[in-house]
């Protein structure tokens, strides 16, 4: 026995549960007690994922009802929506770590118009702590059940929330345009998913309803004190992880300067928040395989608007890696521990 | 001697060039009769280009100064701005399709402005035709001198005139976003463009003020009968081909389905232009090495604006294609001559 | 009613037979009038594949079993092993032409053992002609049934096929090490051939028992005139086209320039064979969407052997670029018609 | 002041040096207290490297000339060939770990023929040790200077070495082809390593004559305590990173299962070098990023011959994780120090 903190991976047979085994066999306060996976219970996590070889020691994959809950700290769910929530709320004992979808929205009505049901465990909502870790640091601590952000509102809120918090920008005309590797479309078997058919392919999905929106409205109203309707188009572009947002804001009246002091305010402290120097847009390739976030900001030519451009790693900061930086601070460790690896380039 | 026209390239060891000579060898009314690479003359296309491998037959480079003008029907300048202009101004003789940026701009202090130099021959700018060829097929005939477009505004205006003209939409607010390949950064030796560093990485670029703005904004302020300043994002994303763009527009009083209905009456007749089921946005895949063009429009979330996809080849459509699809309008030729090959995919 | 050839394409909804319709679109001699897919039955070609958006006037796929054959001058297949020759065989009155591996070993017994199972149409085997066009413009042009050739296969007989014939290699110890991009794998849905999961992935598969070693011994042992025993390993590399082979053979006492001179006196006349200049070996990139064929020889290291490379797009010379060349030599059509695109590149 | 032991990377601007960087930056026992680049002097890690944009601390840029030495406690060079062993050579006081060619070849006069010049210090060639850690652990405690070897050597010698010192597999015809990424081809500006020209594009290249040939030799001849001539085609395919070595060897008299077992006992106790389940070849996918080594066995079509397959990170196990690896033995540390890692995958 150690003073590790035991944790379960619900789904480690999808990219953000193999992605989050892999932060944490280097993490050095974590000891990875249970994995499931219920189509693959049986295997070994080096059967289903190649770069699992070398780590045969790892538990087996089991169904999740056969898990010992009673052993477990922490709970980390990396399941569909809604698969998610129903398991999940019949859990007592683990504080739990939810990465899915179910608890990001407070209003169960919005989560059914627009995850297409009603919400498994509505109870649970109010109490359920929105986990974008750099906002939430006065909650953390207490939580028993943290609602991961999605990949999209993650980098989205890291650029828009102070400067919306600051009066520097204006509730309207918030356009997002967002890249993103194919990770973030998931491990589902789809033709249009192979590499021969991404390969050389660039294209938007979900134009004008992806599920992100109602998250990152919810989110931007609370930081405006202002509801918030925003336009947001994500695209598929041919590589494996990484996100990258492109967002055009109109300034309340502040120079592109004065919302540059803002952001150089927010980051000066942050372990994984760093502002680039002017004339540099933020790139993928300054973040893979990390959890930093990379973000700039610059005038745009229509005067009075500025654009934001941010990227981070979409399996790390947007999903895995920020589910054990919202966990260090629940279990009272330092914030980044076991997330210190620096981006892998080339 | 047979009664094809006879074509000169200025400029074969450049992207645009390669692809125009790919495409005029299965032109059926096209003879290569010059080419030229002033850094790489005396060498053959095939030592120079993999693809050239098997076209040995093809004239060798020669330093333009070299090229017996008095034998050439149609000289295709694929040279970059400033140098192009110097050239293709000491030629008489062949008619000139010119696809740097040397021609576009009607005002000569504009290019000065965006282009860092005073133009090197503005008497010619006032009979230049602006070669979009689905808009410029009255003039295109007896054209002396063609600007073909620049990739990104080939695309944008596809997408934006026909509303524009109809008065669909409105002239603010227009947002572009960009996202193109490799190639359209050209066969420049960056460390940035190698591919171990463009690999996984999605980022923009000349945020704010790229030189295809003013001649978006030209081209717009004729349809709109109305000054325009747009936004414009470019990112280069890790593919070699293709260019895509998704475009945020405000409408006029017109309804998606109005607007939708402009577009389909523009492209019923066009060869190239495809407009989409609609639900299905546009995508590079669509099109790779072909000169078609694909598009979209679906509602924004965001009430009253609507958004644009449309996705073309950069170096056929956007470059190379459109410069012969001119020619042949041009030379009294078909106007989808040579260039009837479906795009390769996977 | 006009004179070009009526052919059906079995399996459109494949890489193979989508290659095929793309080729056939521009290739003067030839008209669509069906197309199967008996899965996607109902649906349009533009439906089922992006670069197909643009030819809504092709035929719509129908069950195989609801084509009018009697329609028909040639027929294209390209289904899975076993359903093709089951299909096949109760064809009557066409031509045909399959690209399955169904009619390409001589020895039903061979096929049995390589292919689990059976052959379906054992009698068809003594009359099918296998079509490696290079080697079979004898036979092809009164063939009722021509087997093509699998890519592997392709590349390696057109480099090791005239060296054996000449007796300027040893028919043992001939070592192939194969790459080929993913379109090789089919359009099948398996994890490992996601664009995640094979960005930045290399490697071999099927080691020691690839289906396509029983062909080339077939092939090779006629070339010799005595058995052989051969080594390959083919790979999968990130890449959605192209094939490249690297052989390693022994020497019968000639020299490699020996060697080349027999290579150069094959292809001088071969339209899409090309020798490369010395030095310079084959890459995929030389061949990409074409018919072309670029191979050469060097020295090896170990004293009396020699490394032969080939590279060819593995579905067009590899699969339906030589399916169609078979055919314009089966319909007396000139032997590159229709194929003459040139390589795609960059 | 602390425990840590001080390092200066000669040649950070390379992709090993910065890669030595970043695995340096998570490496308790390491202090990074000089970075050179004589080219890029005066500039910082974060101005040439996207992934060091968060490391703003690291020391700046400076010529060799100008670091101090005496504060330096190990010493690794990242310079190519000559410019390596002319550096070094001046360089008293740290013990150096040297990744170029310069040290490895035991024989002045067969670095001459390879590497086209005479050895810059050919006195320190007999008390460079041969760092293959694998191999290496009883001299690497004492040893002043460590010639790390060569990607492709590293891959090689570690499936080939324990086989060849059992006496079960031959020294003759022993063909190796390797599959390496771009960053095997180094940060050098060439057309042909540009994103649109590699992508799509597999082809070897030095064909006959790589340079890791005598390196691999005299370690085998070493092993098999007999001379040896190998064959050896490296190829670049589209990846950044990773590669993949296909090694058929003739068994000497050794079955599969016997050669397994050799390979079995090798690998046990290994913390990097992974034997593969049965069946299951090499893939680069299952090392990204980290120092793991994975190697399998299978039975060649041809009797009497074996098939290796062996896969590394060329610039970790392959270049720098391996000198990290060097530097822990050489001070005493745990081998895996700093270098636990998951690979990543994705």
């Amino acid at each position: 026995m150690n003073n590790r903190v035991s944790i379960a991976v619900l789904g480690a047979s999808g990219y953000t549960g193999a992605d989050l085994v892999r932060l944490a066999l280097t993490h050095p306060g974590v000891e990875v007690v249970a994995l499931s996976a219920n189509a693959k219970a049986g295997q070994a996590m080096a059967d289903i994922w190649p770069h699992m070889v070398p780590y045969r020691h790892l538990p087996p994959l089991v169904k999740a009802e056969d898990i010992d809950f009673s052993r477990v700290d922490f709970v980390f769910g990396c399941l569909p929506h809604a698969a998610s929530a129903t398991l999940l709320s019949q859990i007592s004992g683990p504080r739990i770590i939810d990465l899915s979808a179910d608890f990001r929205l407070k209003d169960a009505a919005t989560y059914a118009d627009w995850y297409g049901g009603a919400h498994p465990a509505p109870a649970l909502l109010a109490d359920a702590v929105y986990g974008l870790t750099e906002f939430a640091r006065a909650t953390l601590p207490s939580a028993r059940l943290v609602a991961c952000p999605g990949c999209y509102p993650t980098a989205a809120l890291l650029a828009l929330v102070p400067l919306a918090r600051a009066g520097a920008i204006r509730p309207v005309n918030i356009t997002i345009n967002a890249l993103s590797g194919l990770t973030g479309a998931g491990r589902s078997l789809k033709e249009a998913n192979l590499f021969a058919e991404i390969g050389e392919a660039a294209a938007p999905y979900a134009v004008g309803h992806h599920r992100h929106m109602p998250e990152m409205e919810q989110e931007l109203a609370l930081a405006f004190a202002a509801p918030v309707t925003l336009s947001f188009t994500p695209h598929l572009v041919p590589m494996s992880r990484g996100e990258l947002e492109t967002i055009t804001v109109e300034l309340n009246g502040a120079s592109v300067a004065d919302a540059r002091a803002i952001i150089e305010d927010f980051a000066r402290d942050e372990p994984f928040v760093h502002l680039l120097p002017d004339g540099v847009p933020a790139s993928t390739r300054m973040v893979r395989g990390s959890n930093h976030v990379v973000l700039n900001i610059a005038a745009d030519r229509i005067p009075g608007r500025a654009i934001l451009t941010v990227a981070i790693d979409n399996l790390v900061k947007g999903s895995s890696g920020q589910a054990l930086q919202n966990m260090n601070l629940m279990a009272q460790l330092p914030e980044p521990t076991g997330l210190d690896a620096a981006p892998l380039f080339p």
